[in-house]
């Protein structure tokens, strides 16, 4: 049962929404959200309690990997797989578990994203125990949230019975699309469903075996990359086969095909941090207090405001459910319920030419 | 009909309901409100047409002074006085008056606020032409805007019939204070009440035989000043006696009490710019389109608000009627129906002893 277990993060996504702090050069992972650290150094050290820091994997772009090790200055770049181009969830996480099994044919391997949010460690830590004891069982275990709204922004995963013999998991009956705002009320009504957080746990080898059912061409390309990843020919064949393999995410090419798929519910705090909303709710747990982050503020008679601030002094006063994000060369002043709109800025600024503002 | 005349500009005042632009170092009257130029350099601007630029004195505190004649440098120095401390507008524009008078006995003096906003320079020209008019016919004259909305931070002028003989200008019945809005409301209605918009034009002498009939004790001063103003004695009557004199509006002073006032109606577009709804209000032409100052900006979904920038970026989506203002260490965010209420987030940061942000 000592099975080797390792940590991948993969590192990708704009973080468009959380303009005008996120930049196509500055992607939500490298941001301080909500700070101090930066998401990727917060999701390091969320892992190493369970799974330690030496076996840890980043899968990332080859335009952040600098900025990724600056940030995290104790990573051996050897656990630094660049990509060449991104290709989505499915080879960029089914790469590192296949590098993962050929070192370790018993490794278990755990996928977290690089720019969510949890509170409560000691829960994340219990949760992502019982998926490991479920993945050694055979299963490609996700971890799914417990609902405490109808968040239309998130997909869900209906879950089933348990998988039996003491384990916490539950066999999974359907992963479900973003719904809209009434199916998302009937998924937290019924009490089955789970947010599905993009966090999985399984052994190397269960992920393989499915890869090889379900997706065989990038099975294939990933298990002649492992082969060769810890040889002189790693450069070579990456460059070679990557461009290659089918641009899919692990979710759609293997989860929602597979019948080895288990859930595991967790009750922590959680979010994908998508837009400022998602931001305020988290830190503002759920109430209409007003959140203030990185400046001094002076807020009168406003209520579910979230201000991000660069230094300055920002002063709100008579103005509800309003985001104020102050950088150094763009300022957004959005009303709450419109922080999903900020893409449509972003693109506004790209279409004007604004490059150095996006 | 050749007398001479005189322009004098009272620059006080702080327009503290302006911060964050405005600061107790850098009063509405120096700031480039609505820009480019500063309001005291488009006030000397305004006036020249009809004043010429020569016979033009500024009266300012001792703070402002360096930064006064910093504007506006084709200023001779001999025409700025200086105050040792503020008395409000009575002793202030009196001896103005009373300096010009000494100096020219058939002097007409104009006196227009360092600080406000006049657009349509023709009908201005034209308004002040006849209130030299009935200046010259022994009136103390003051300038009344037709009100295009029942403003409630203006004071109203009740105007009665013709002053005869071919002139614009019309008796006063009263001066009103500032209303409340149903009263305010009334006087729009009723179309013979004027805004009070602090415009005065008087031969000195007239102004002179009514001070020392309503304020004899500020007019044996003015007077005594004047005699000594161009004299090596200025400096030190100065001194010794601007602490002893009343401290007065030259409304309350002299205007509430004489039976000599005539009052022009004006329809030039006007406003004191006491807060940035007004600012807004003047620019935008009282429609709710978004007012843009100084700065690009990108509005989305927004209607009737102000953006007073500061170079960078500002971004607005999904919401009407807000104010930002952007300067270099504050931010202000606030509804447009409650830029009154500024001067409490002044008073607040004083409180807390936020001295470099006031």
């Amino acid at each position: 049962m000592s099975s080797s277990l390792h940590a991948v993060i993969p590192a990708g996504g704009s973080g468009t929404r959380l303009w005008p702090l996120s930049r196509s050069g500055k992607p939500k992972f490298l941001l301080p959200l909500p700070g101090p650290r930066t998401m990727i150094q917060e999701t390091v050290a969320r892992l190493s309690p369970v799974w330690g820091s030496e076996r840890l994997t980043i899968v990332t772009g080859a335009a952040h990997a600098p900025e990724v090790l600056r940030q995290l200055p104790g990573l051996d770049a050897d656990h630094l797989i660049v990509e060449p181009l991104a290709r989505g969830s499915g080879p960029a996480i089914g790469l590192a578990t296949a590098i993962a099994g050929r070192r370790d044919p018993d490794a278990i391997v755990g996928s977290f994203a690089a720019d969510h949010v949890v509170l409560q460690q000691d829960l994340f830590d219990a949760t992502v125990r019982a998926a490991i004891d479920a993945a050694r069982r055979g299963y490609l275990v996700t971890i799914g949230i417990q609902p405490t709204y109808a968040e239309t922004g998130y997909g869900y995963i209906h879950r089933g019975d348990g998988i039996g013999n003491g384990a916490d998991a539950c066999r999974v009956r359907k992963f479900k699309e973003k719904p809209d705002a009434a199916t998302a009320e009937q998924y937290v009504a019924a009490g089955d469903y789970l947010w599905n957080a993009s966090m999985f746990v399984w052994q190397a080898k269960t992920l393989m075996a499915e890869m090889r059912r379900h997706l065989p061409d990038l099975a294939a390309v990933l298990e002649e990359l492992a082969a060769v990843w810890d040889t002189p020919d790693r450069e070579r064949a990456f460059a070679e086969l990557w461009p290659l393999v089918v641009e899919v995410t692990i979710d759609e090419g293997i989860l929602e095909q597979s019948d080895r798929v288990a859930v595991v519910p967790a009750s922590f705090d959680w979010t994908d941090l998508g837009d400022w909303h998602g931001l305020g709710s988290i830190l503002g747990g759920g109430t209409t207090e007003n959140v203030v982050i990185n400046t001094e503020a002076l807020l009168n008679d406003s209520r579910g405001s979230v201000v991000m601030g660069n230094g300055r002094l920002i002063a709100l006063l008579g103005l509800d459910d309003v985001v104020i994000v102050d950088t150094a060369d763009a300022l957004l002043v959005c009303h709450r319920g419109r922080t999903q709109e900020v893409r449509k800025l972003v693109d506004e600024l790209k279409q004007r030419g604004d490059r150095h503002l996006v």
